[in-house]
C-alpha cells in the first residue's frame, strides 16, 4: 500500500509542527471528503485564543503600522506606498514598503529554494498550518488592514477575510497533503523477463515545479491568495504574493508571518517574497513573464485573467475574475423572504464580491406568489425597497455595505445610468450613506435598474460593484437560456433561482451545471446567498471565462508538484 | 464520507458493463496506489483469450483490411492514404480511410456529447474497460497493424504495443476513476448564522471539459493515446484522434472498436471520432486551434510540442516529446553485462522510443572496472562489439530492432556523421541488416561515435533513431552536471547510471529527481534498460521540456473534469 508521508521517518525537527496539527489537518481532509460543514476557526470574537483584549491588541498594532515603514527583511529598497488610502478615513495609510525587481525576488526565492525543496512534506504542510494558526492569532489587526485597504465591514474583516479565507488556505493544505500522500515513497517491483524474474526497488520523490507568482486582487485579497499561497508553498515551491498596489497591508502582513514561521524553523524567509508596484508602475505582466515563474495565481477583471491565461506559458496559471451572476425569479410562495435574501446579497460588501448577484431575471407577466403574481415592476419596486431597507440605515448600511473600495466603481454606475438613456427604468438611484463611525468614507448604495431580456448590450458583461438589472423577459425559461449562456460565454461564478416548481429547478441545475456556475435555490433566511463554505462549497468551476480554477479540487494542486523516481534491481 | 459514483443508484444498464469489470479496476487502481508489478493482460500469446488460432485469425484480418476501405461509419470522404507505407515491405498499404474536415468531426463529437457527459462515472469506466477488453481479443490484429506502419518488431508490436500500452490505458481509466470518486455525490451541510440553524442539501456533479483532440506520433502510437484517450473519455468527453499520416491503421482499428463498443451501449459513437489528414496537407494545427478544442494530448517532436504547449490555449494540453537521455559510466563490477544492457537498449525498436538512450557519458580516463581500467576508447569499442552482437544477426535484428519507420531517421544519422568531420571518431557506422521474413525492409543499425565533452553542439540536443553518442568527459561528476543541465534545458525522459559507488549513485538520484527525468541504476540483465511499466514507473515528469505531462499521475486526469455544485435549504 501507498505509504503515507507524513509517516516518513526523519530527524527533521520539523516534524513535532506537524505533530501538533495532525488532528487539524486530519479533520480538514475528512471536511473535504464528506463536504460537511467544519470550520478550524471559528468567527465569534469571543472564541478568539487572544482573548478579550485581542481586538484592542489588534486595532492598536494596526494604529502603529500607520505612516511607518512595514518592518520586512526582505529584498528592496523601501517606498511610502502613495497608492495605499482607506476608504473609510479618506486618508493614506502612508506606509513604506519595500519595493524590489523581479530578477532580485527570483534570485532570492530561488536561492532559498532547495531546502524547502528536499523537506518532507510533513515538515512543509506543518508549517502551512501552523503559518495559518498564527495569522489567526492577528485576525485582528489583519481586520483592521483588510477594513483599510478593501473596504470591507470590520465583521466581514474578521470573518470573510479572516476565518474564512484561512479555512480556505486550510482546504487547499489538505487537498496538498492529500494528493501527495497518494504517491508512495516507495515500491518494490518484480517481473518475469524470458525465464529471469527481476526485482526492482524504486523510489519517488514528489518535486515541486518553481517559483509561484500570487497576483492578488484589490477587494478580496485573503480569500483568493490564502489558498494559492498554500497550495504552492505546501507542495515545495517559493512564492512571491503580488497584492494590488491599492490594497497591499493585509498581504504584507501575512507574507512577514510566513516569513517568520519559516525562519523559525530553519529555512529561508525568501521562500515567500512580497512584490510591491504602483498604479502608474504595475509589475505584474513582468512577474507572469519572468523566465523563473513555473505557477501563476491571478484574481482579478476578466480581461487581465484571461491575458494572464494566454500569457503565463510555460508556466501553469490558476485564474478567477468574474462574470454575470444571475438570479432567476420563476415563483415563490411568500415574496418578502426572497427580497430581503436578494437585497442581502446585493448589498454584501456593496457587491464587490466575485459571488455577487448582478442579473435578476423576472417574467414579464410577473412572478407567480402566493398572493398573487406580481408584475414585474411591482417586483422591481419592491426589491428597491428592500435593499433601501438595508442601504438607508447607516448603521446596518455600514454593517453590511462597509465602504467602496476604488472611487471608479461609482464612476461604472454612473456609466450604466447614462447607457439606460431612453431605455428600461432606473429603479433605485444609488445612494451613499453616512457611516456612523467614518462620515469620510467612501460608501455607495446599489443601482437598480429594469431593463428587457433584449438590452444584453446593458446587462450581458459584468457591471462591477452595486448594480443590479430587473430584467424582463417572455417566461423563466428564456430567462434561463439566456442567463446560462450569458455564464458559458462571458463568465458566471454563482447563480439563484426560485421557484416552486421543482421541474423547472431541475432544468435549472442542469443548465448551470453544463454552463459551470455553482447555482442555489430557494435559499432565504439569515445565510448570505453567495456565503461560500470552504471544505464544502467549490468555487470556480473552471467550465467558463470566470476563472479556469476552482477552490479547492484536484486540479488546483495537482499540477504544482511533479514525481520523480529512481530504481535499481533490489 | 464520500459517496463512491459506482454506488450511485441508477437504472443505467451499462452498469452491468461496469460490474463485469470491478474487479479488474480495483486492482487497477490498487497497483496504482503501490505501484507493484501487475497487468491486466498477459504478455504470453499462449495466454491470449482467443486460443491457438488467434494469432492467425489477426494476420488475416490484417491482411483482409490492404487496399481497401476501412469500414468506420464515421463523417468524410473515403480517400486512399498515400502516406502509409509498411517499412517491412516498402509497400503501400493502399487502405483508404474517411477524411472529415475539422468542422464536420467537432459537430459530430459535439452532437454525441450530451448523453456521455450525462452517463455516470461507472457507465463511462465500465465502458472504457470493455473497449481495452475488446482490443485485447486483436491484439495480432492490431500488432500487424503496429508492425506495418511503425516498423516495430512483431513481438514488440503485441507487447510494447499492445499489452503494455493497454495497461496504460487502463492505468489512466483507473486514475479517472479514483479521482472522480473523490467528489462525493451529495452532502448535508448545516451551520448556523446568529441564531438560526442553516441547513443545505448539496449536489456535486461531474462536468467534463469538452473535445479532447489526441495527437499520435508515428512510431509509437498506442502508448501514449490510450492513456490520453481513456482518461478523456472516462472523464466524460469526446474525443477525437488524429494518428500520424503514415501510421494511421493501429489507430483506426482502435476508434473503431470505441465506436463499436459505445454504439452497443446505446451512445453515439461519433463520441470516438478519427481525424486522417496526409503529409502533404496536415490538419493538426487546426485541430488544436479549433474554438471547440478544449483538452490537447501530443506526442512527437519537441518543435511541435512546443507550438502544441504555446498555442492549445484555450485548450489545456498534455505532452510528450522528447530528448537527450543519457547513460553515466562512473565505474562497474563486470564490464560486458553492463555493455550487453546499453547495447540492448540502444538497439530496441532501432532506438526510435522516447525512452532510448543517446548520450553515454564515460571518465576520460577510463572506466573503473573489476578487471581493471578500460579506457574510453576501449570502452567504445567493445560497446560497438555488443551492439553488433545484435545488430548484425539478422535473426536477433529482427526480434530487437524491428524496421525504421521513416526514411528520415537513416538521413539524421548521416547528418550526424557529416557534422563528425574533423572531431571524434566514428566507432560504428550505421549498417543495414537484411531481415529474415521481410528483405525489402527497412533497417538500420545504431551509429555509435565517440566524441569529447566540449563538443556540446553533435550531442546537446536530440538526434532521433539509433544514434548514440560515448562523450568522454573530466569525470563522473562533470557527466551528470552536463547530463543532468541537458536534461533541465533540452529535456529528458530517461537516465542511466553505472557505479559501484553508493554516493555517486545517490547524488545522481537526486540530480536527475530535480532535471525531471527517470534514473534507473546499475540495471543489467534481461529486462530492457528502458523499459517503463504501467502502474509503476512514472512516464515523463513534466519538469523539463520533454514534456508537460506524466503517465499516470493525478494532474494527467484531475483537469479533464470539473465539479460544479447545486445546494438549496434541506
Amino acid at each position: 500500500m501507498a505509504t503515507d508521508p507524513f509517516d516518513r521517518q526523519t530527524s527533521d525537527r520539523n516534524h513535532e509542527t506537524f505533530d501538533k496539527h495532525r488532528a487539524l489537518l486530519d479533520r480538514a481532509v475528512a471536511a473535504c471528503r464528506s463536504r460537511e460543514s467544519w470550520t478550524a476557526f471559528p468567527d465569534s470574537p469571543s472564541a478568539h485564543p487572544g482573548g478579550a483584549q485581542a481586538r484592542e491588541q489588534g486595532e492598536a498594532a494596526f494604529e502603529r503600522q500607520l505612516g511607518r515603514p512595514f518592518e520586512l527583511d526582505a529584498p528592496g529598497v523601501f517606498a511610502v506606498q502613495d497608492d495605499e488610502v482607506s476608504p473609510y478615513t479618506g486618508e493614506p495609510l502612508g506606509i513604506s514598503y519595500p519595493r524590489a525587481g523581479a530578477d532580485e525576488l527570483f534570485d532570492a526565492a530561488t536561492e532559498a529554494w532547495p531546502r524547502w525543496r528536499d523537506a518532507s512534506p510533513a515538515t512543509r504542510t506543518g508549517l502551512c498550518l501552523e503559518i495559518c494558526e498564527r495569522i489567526f492569532l492577528k485576525n485582528f489587526e489583519f481586520a483592521h488592514a483588510a477594513m483599510h485597504t478593501a473596504g470591507q465591514s470590520f465583521g466581514m474583516s474578521c470573518t470573510g477575510s479572516g476565518t474564512n479565507a484561512l479555512d480556505r488556505g486550510v482546504e487547499a493544505i489538505a487537498q496538498a497533503h492529500a494528493a501527495m500522500s497518494r504517491v508512495p515513497e516507495t515500491a518494490r517491483w518484480s517481473r518475469r523477463f524470458g525465464t529471469t524474474d527481476v526485482e526492482m526497488v524504486k523510489r519517488y520523490r514528489l518535486i515541486p515545479k518553481g517559483v509561484a507568482v500570487v497576483i492578488a486582487c484589490a477587494s478580496f485579497p485573503a480569500w483568493n491568495v490564502y489558498p494559492a499561497l498554500f497550495a504552492s508553498l505546501a507542495t515545495g515551491n517559493p512564492v512571491i504574493v503580488k497584492p494590488h498596489p491599492t490594497s497591499v497591508l493585509q498581504m504584507a502582513l501575512a507574507v512577514r508571518v510566513c516569513r517568520e514561521v519559516l525562519a523559525e524553523a530553519g529555512f529561508s524567509p525568501d521562500l515567500v517574497g512580497l512584490a510591491v508596484d504602483t498604479v502608474a508602475e504595475p509589475v505584474t505582466k513582468d512577474l507572469v513573464r519572468h523566465p523563473l515563474t513555473r505557477i501563476v495565481d491571478f484574481t482579478g477583471s476578466a480581461a487581465f485573467g484571461s491575458w494572464v491565461e494566454a500569457n503565463a506559458f510555460p508556466a501553469v496559471a490558476y485564474t478567477e475574475t468574474s462574470g454575470t451572476n444571475s438570479v432567476l425569479v420563476h415563483s415563490v410562495g411568500e415574496l418578502q423572504p426572497v427580497l430581503r435574501a436578494l437585497a442581502g446579497s446585493m448589498c454584501l460588501f456593496s457587491a464587490q464580491m466575485c459571488t455577487s448577484p448582478q442579473n435578476i431575471y423576472v417574467p414579464r407577466g410577473g412572478v407567480p406568489t402566493g398572493d398573487g403574481v406580481v408584475s414585474a415592476s411591482d417586483f422591481a419596486d419592491a426589491l428597491a425597497e428592500a435593499v433601501k431597507a438595508i442601504s438607508t440605515v447607516p448603521k446596518r448600511a455600514a454593517a453590511v455595505m462597509g465602504a467602496v473600495q476604488s472611487g471608479n466603481t461609482l464612476r461604472l454606475q454612473e456609466e450604466v445610468i447614462g447607457l439606460m438613456a431612453g431605455r428600461g427604468r432606473v429603479v433605485l438611484e444609488p445612494a451613499s450613506y453616512i457611516h456612523p463611525e467614518y462620515p469620510g468614507a467612501r460608501t455607495g448604495g446599489p443601482l437598480l435598474v429594469q431593463v428587457d431580456v433584449a438590452d444584453h448590450d446593458l446587462y450581458g458583461q459584468e457591471r462591477f460593484g452595486p448594480i443590479a438589472f430587473v430584467i424582463e423577459c417572455d417566461d423563466a425559461d428564456q430567462a434561463l437560456e439566456r442567463a446560462a449562456r450569458d455564464a458559458r460565454e462571458h463568465g458566471a461564478i454563482t447563480a439563484f433561482a426560485y421557484s416552486t416548481d421543482e421541474s423547472y429547478l431541475d432544468r435549472v441545475e442542469a443548465a448551470y451545471a453544463v454552463a459551470g456556475a455553482a447555482v442555489t435555490c430557494n435559499l432565504t433566511g439569515p445565510m448570505p446567498l453567495n456565503f461560500s463554505a470552504a471544505y464544502s462549497d467549490y468555487h470556480v468551476t473552471g467550465l467558463n471565462p470566470a476563472g479556469n480554477a476552482s477552490l479547492t479540487d484536484d486540479s488546483f494542486v495537482a499540477g504544482r508538484f511533479r514525481v520523480t523516481q529512481s530504481r535499481r534491481p533490489a
